[in-house]
């Protein structure tokens, strides 16, 4: 059992993050920028633990922070003093509203190189969870998608793989936490795909990978 | 049955794809620098139409380019003059040789937005089959991946979706032009992928798309 946070998890992503963490018996504390809407939502979950952002972030093994882009920069600086040798997955995808169908990267490449700028170089920075529906998550179905994961650390990108089948999930190294670019850029096809081919939580699986963990 | 150009159809991408239109019953021709090199891709295939690229490139339907990217710009303003109301299908990846397993965007965003600059804003452009590995393609079994087509002209990115069936493909719309970054980013993650879950063409699929073409 890991001790998680779930910072900005009121949000319908780490909602439903927490959600299945929690069934796949971790110990999880919701965050979010008030302790009393962080309760709220900690009590609908059926008893979790939560906090403060900052103080959720404080003594876990993993962070988790679902907030907007708009947010991610203030968010990450809040947390990341209190952070320690945590394994911190920033799942930003960087949508630029109202345009959200419309892949518009950032001049930095990602939402994860600057996470990386907020977080400084010795944050054990992954990325992940990009590319899975809400609507999904708050269900439990397994999810027909998987779950690309990035970063130049290699433990703690296995730590955030290794969390996933628990989830419903297939976790994949996606390499570099570079490489995010990609999924992060996919997230606006996904939205474009739920209003094109009428699905309520397009998702994604990589195929002919014949050394792959299995489809949980 | 559509006349089809390959430009750079003498590679490993353009000729699997002249292979699998050939077979599909549309009418090839193979592009190469020189119409000898042509020749010989387009005996090879079955008795295809040859010539020079930009000859090969003239009164088509449809002229897709398959060269690197480091011959891209190059390729693209020998053939703008020539290809008058035809969809030109542009397949570059923006890959940066050697580190091809990294994604690498280009300045302007996409490889997609770098060839429209090239053509102008009056040739019918989308981009395509950044993602179905060669190897597949010299092959006749189904591809177990999708093929994500862009364009901000509506019915070009339809006449390339409807090529894709009788290739063993899926086409999928991805929306706009500039939506192709995400498929070129894609293309790292699964030469990642090859490497790191022993494929031999790692591919990808969207899900739970209730209104999408059938998988042929």
């Amino acid at each position: 059992m890991a001790s998680i946070a779930v910072i900005g998890g009121t949000g319908a992503l780490g909602k439903g993050i927490a959600r299945r963490l929690a069934k796949a018996g971790q110990a999880v504390t919701i965050g979010s920028r008030s302790a009393e809407k962080a309760k709220a939502a900690a009590e609908e979950l059926g008893g979790l633990g939560y906090a403060a952002n900052e103080d959720a972030a404080e003594g876990k093994d993993v962070v988790i922070v679902t907030v907007p882009h708009a947010s991610q920069g203030d968010t990450l600086r809040l947390i990341k003093g209190r952070v320690g040798n945590a394994v911190v997955v920033d799942t930003t995808v960087p949508l630029v509203p109202p345009k959200v169908m419309r892949v518009q990267l950032p001049a930095e490449g990602s939402a994860a190189m600057q996470a990386r700028e907020h977080l400084g170089p010795d944050v054990r920075l992954v990325t992940a969870f990009h590319n899975v529906s809400a609507h999904h998550l708050d269900s439990d179905h397994t999810i027909d998608c998987d779950v690309l994961v990035f970063s130049d650390d290699v433990d703690a990108r296995k730590t955030v793989i290794d969390l996933c089948p628990g989830m419903g999930l297939r976790g994949l190294s996606g390499g570099a936490l570079a490489n995010s670019a990609a999924a992060e850029a996919l997230t606006s096809i996904l939205i474009y795909m739920n209003k094109t081919y009428k699905a309520d939580g397009a998702g994604v699986r990589f195929t002919s990978l014949t050394d792959a963990p299995p489809i949980p």
